[in-house]
């Protein structure tokens, strides 16, 4: 694996154009940490436009947090045009378990389009593996969060069968594209107190992967940990005021983020 | 009535799933506060998975905001999924007697849905009573505002008339069964600079019933006995910098409130 | 040009009703930004409300930052409505030049609605110019940027094409009704790492348009002033911490705008 931290410089010289279809609960959030970490976001999911953006993007990122009937086509052709331009999709596989209509177009992306990086948390990650999960909502579930044991073994088994880098967030984070697989030990419990911050994560895998298309692996792993040093700090500067100031915190320290503080913090190591 | 500040301690034991139809403005302020306050938040407005969400999920919030063609039958879906499961539903009416389409649309949720809780500011409620009112757009008429004096009575008529539990909001926030009725003195203006004050309302009354779900009332006093406690703390706190710091401080405060801090706090009385 | 400051707190005090048919992005942002100012925000983009509520309201923005087949007739019914109804509106060609469909929509827009005022980068109000552009998502283009020479008569031009005020943001905002141009040199570059700042700007025109119908230059130029002066503060304030806290200081900063502190701040000139 190539040196990460370096990715992150990269990434705020380059300004990839991160094409996002997305949900309407966290897509603000996830605009704005687009543009903290120096990548500029478009966010455009009618069928009349997503194929034409996807094609001019430097990345594509499919996030099923809030699909209808409108926005699964728009995705689709996104993900195809993305495809046969040749730029990065990041998938986004927001609660695949928790209902059929969740479980089928987790189903049809994969099966329909080509993927750079899967991220999601593991119980998402283990409906894709095709393993009976115990998701209800779109939180893991506390029995998949209690069974990590099995998590490298997951995450590796979904990146061969989609041929793809797949990131499982949580405590750990892990990522492998099938044959190595990585851990990452930042992060701060007080992300899961914020809505979207699993989408954020997914957001700037999609920036990486613009200033790095060749590189998945890295791209995921640098974002990840971007946003686990991120959560370090922002809990340093604010987690004992609540909330409100964390999250503030939270963007405040991803618009901050450089290369050489990742390379002082990163907690990564080959599993 | 039962102790109501208890209901916060059981609300963070118990994370309740609430599941949300609501406006995409808001949405992010409802999730997070959704989570500050404990229960987990999901939000899925899909008439393909609407009622299959609302079936599993301790609460159902059904919030008009933004209303549109796709999203009203996806409400009336979840709405009946969650009476026959036994989920209790909160419905926020916002901008009812704003226009045809939301005047249509809470009449027919109010007649085709039983509901736990309703939560509205007073010309929303008056809407409801079937009393004209003075509704221009999303914000209570001044006119409606100063005529404080029937609130209590509007309250207790839609409560009967409805059957379930009605929660008007404003200066003194009014909650009437329609034998019993309360009301709450704490808060300050300044949530009224906020957009979503009123819906992270209707929000945390989801997830106190998805905690206490046979206790509408007092789940509806403890929301908003949180809400107003953590309007003036935030203003303490912050109100002198301005709206957006005002808005961190009032997540930072409902990520903080707990049982002993709701019974120090609490300016609840019988009506 | 008549004063401008002073209509800061002629907005306060007549706190105009601004209706919005914008993105899903940036649209709390919005929301909260017409607080902040004074105004009253309602947001309602279905096509079966659209035009009854424009007709009310004391001005409309119509933002096509994420545009679809279901909010473009919303905006052309909401966009009659308001001119038949004299109720002034301010237009946002998001994203103009980077697809057919936001290409299409601002053609249809501006060939069948009256507008008060047009916001645009100038990437975007250089496509309405129909001078080709380079403009690839929805920030401008960097050549466009720098090529700044042509860009009063830019704005010049096409406010004479379309009868109305038009305002580039960038650097320097210029503001032009066709006969006379004025130049805005407060802000602050770091405006540009938050997404929504330039629809907050459309926002803030929108309500000042509503407090002075009459008067779309100044109006125009209120807003900028507004927005420009507010980035300034807030970087003073928190900029030295990230983009999460100089977001809440710029909020902070609008909500405590008045004529007095835009008199003493402003940065303002004739072209």
């Amino acid at each position: 694996m190539k040196e990460i931290a370096v990715l992150a410089d990269i990434l705020r010289e380059k300004k990839p154009l991160v094409h996002h279809i997305t949900n309407y609960v966290t897509v603000n959030d996830c605009a704005n940490i687009t543009l903290a970490i120096g990548a500029s976001p478009i966010m455009a999911d009618a069928l009349e436009e997503a194929a034409e953006i996807a094609a001019i993007a430097s990345s594509l990122v499919l996030n099923m947090g809030t699909l209808n009937a409108r926005t699964i086509p728009a995705m689709l052709a996104a993900g195809k045009a993305a495809n046969s331009a040749g730029v990065p999709i990041v998938f986004d596989p927001v609660g695949a378990g928790a209902s059929r209509l969740r479980n089928d177009t987790a189903a049809q992306i994969t099966r329909e389009v080509n993927l750079a990086v899967v991220r999601g948390n593991i119980s998402e990650v283990r409906f894709l593996a095709g393993v009976a999960s115990q998701t209800k909502g779109v939180d893991a579930s506390q029995m998949d969060l209690e069974n990590t044991a099995d998590a490298k073994q997951t995450a590796k088994a979904v990146a061969k069968k989609l041929h793809c880098v797949v990131a499982i967030t949580g405590k750990v984070d892990i990522i492998s594209d099938g044959t190595q697989t990585v851990c990452i030990e930042n992060g701060h419990q007080l992300l899961a107190s914020l809505t979207g911050t699993g989408c954020m994560c997914t957001s700037l895998i999609g920036a990486f992967c613009g200033a790095a298309p060749g590189q998945p692996l890295e791209a995921a792993a640098a974002a990840l940990l971007t946003m686990g040093i991120a959560g370090e700090t922002a809990f340093e500067r604010a987690g004992r005021l609540g909330t409100g100031s964390f999250r503030a915190a939270l963007h405040d320290a991803v618009s901050q983020m450089c290369t050489k503080y990742i390379r002082e913090r990163a907690k990564l190591y080959e599993a």
